[in-house]
């Protein structure tokens, strides 16, 4: 297992953690300024700052991706409303590719409308198929463009509007079906907050293996936990054993970077943006 | 599947549900005038209101127990603390017993400390062996008196600290441990609100089959939720299948009440009592 306690050359921002306090423009350059080597931008931020402006940034600084946040959000009520998601997958695909990505995070999406308070239906099953053959969709695209898909099981409280992929064994059915041959096109995003309670997450993680785990995610979970969204915890303030879920993924071949992203409404998100970094900075030391 | 349309005879009520507006023995004679034929009282109810009295109460009316709240909280940082909580399942189980509880509900515990704010530790598989281990004890006692334990697989949101039981996966794979034979001393409570989101939900109520399925409890996930622990909804209100689910496990060989459990901080809990129940009545003829 890899030495996190001397450097943070493997520590990634995930630009929702300061999105709160800065532009995007601003979080690479301040990420730049600290020695922090990779950012996992969201799509919404990309958009505001100017996408061409970001690449130029990124390549001045010499600040690269650890994801692309984020596709996704399959499900829908109508057939046009499945082939609007589509569209907009395949644009995010672009996206990460023009901005050299390692892959595209999806956030698979739940019951169609539950978003917005307003569920649709409440067929579980079918938003899972709309899932399966969004996902099969968009991996033709993303194969085409050479950009790898990373499905992102989101803890189950997020089941009915956001994911209703909700653990690492689904998300690695899904992956078997659609590439069975593990040709690194599909895999999962382990983050520690949405997984670290299932009681098959080491044996997950074991089988996902290094062809498919393509991202790795932290933060904490904090007790107690105050908002189901946006109130989670920095590296060591909850219960999560960071280091020995970081041990299982790197024990099953990912040496890649350790993406922090926190949202947190009543806390960090309020604090000033460059002590929420160096916090992210001494965190990842001692914690991850 | 029985049909719940025409009258409210399989209607149980979980006692938490108007807590708030009444004690343990207006609770009983309240539901006793709407023909309500079944309750699951909480320890502190029946503490609060006398236990020779609430066993008189309920011989008089009539009204039984669809279950008995609750044991567990296995897990402890120290010997003594785990003792302690043997101790108090023991208690459990003799209550339940003189109550005549078809089942002991079981809500596990998880990190030691948690659920006050402060974990003593972050292994989640040493809270896992702890709770392995109570409820081996418990069992052996149980038996004795002739009393049924029912392990409740809590939502993974309430991992930290109410339960490290996630799953019925993992529920079953406790009671396969420790009752092999499936002699009926050992199964699980499937509250619909747990484990409505689990991709393997259909199949594990099959595994379970008759001997391990020892009550179902029902209310809805509302979206947005805006607590994790008290923003429970009114069965209808929310987006879980409730039908589909109480389908598989009455196929599964289940014949018992269906009991609301919901708490409310901001809803049920501030109406009128009778106008909750009534509701539940309702509720209970359509949505479930």
């Amino acid at each position: 297992m890899r030495d996190f306690s001397t450097d943070h050359r493997w520590l990634s921002i995930n630009t929702a953690t300061v999105r709160a306090q800065w532009p995007l423009d601003r979080i690479v350059s301040e990420c730049a300024q600290r020695g922090i080597r990779a950012i996992s931008p969201w799509r919404d931020q990309v958009a505001a700052a100017g996408m061409a402006k970001i690449e130029a940034l990124l390549q001045a600084t010499g600040i690269e991706l650890s994801g692309y946040c984020r596709g996704g959000m399959f499900p829908a009520a109508t057939a046009a409303g499945r082939a609007a998601a589509l569209d907009d997958n395949r644009r995010a695909v672009d996206e990460a590719k023009t901005l050299n990505a390692p892959c595209l995070v999806l956030v698979v999406g739940g019951l169609p409308g539950a978003l917005a308070g307003h569920a649709e239906h409440k067929d579980l099953a079918a938003a899972r198929n709309d899932v399966r053959d969004g996902i099969a969709a968009t991996l033709d695209y993303a194969r085409g463009v050479g950009m790898p898909l990373a499905i992102e099981p989101l803890h189950p409280m997020y089941a009915a509007d956001r994911a209703c992929v909700n653990t690492m064994e689904q998300a690695l059915d899904i992956c078997d079906a659609l590439d069975p041959a593990k040709t690194g096109a599909l895999g999962v995003a382990v983050d520690v907050y949405h997984v670290w309670w299932d009681p098959k997450l080491q044996a997950q993680i074991a089988r996902a293996g290094r062809e498919r785990l393509l991202a790795f995610h932290v933060c904490d979970w904090l007790t107690p936990t105050r908002d189901l969204l946006n109130d989670r915890g920095m590296m060591g303030d909850g219960v999560i054993d960071i280091p020995r879920i970081r041990g299982w993924v790197e024990a099953a071949g990912f040496g890649g970077y350790s993406e922090v992203e926190i949202f947190s409404a009543e806390n960090w998100w309020k604090r000033e943006g460059g002590e929420v970094l160096d916090t992210c900075i001494a965190r990842h030391r001692s914690a991850v």
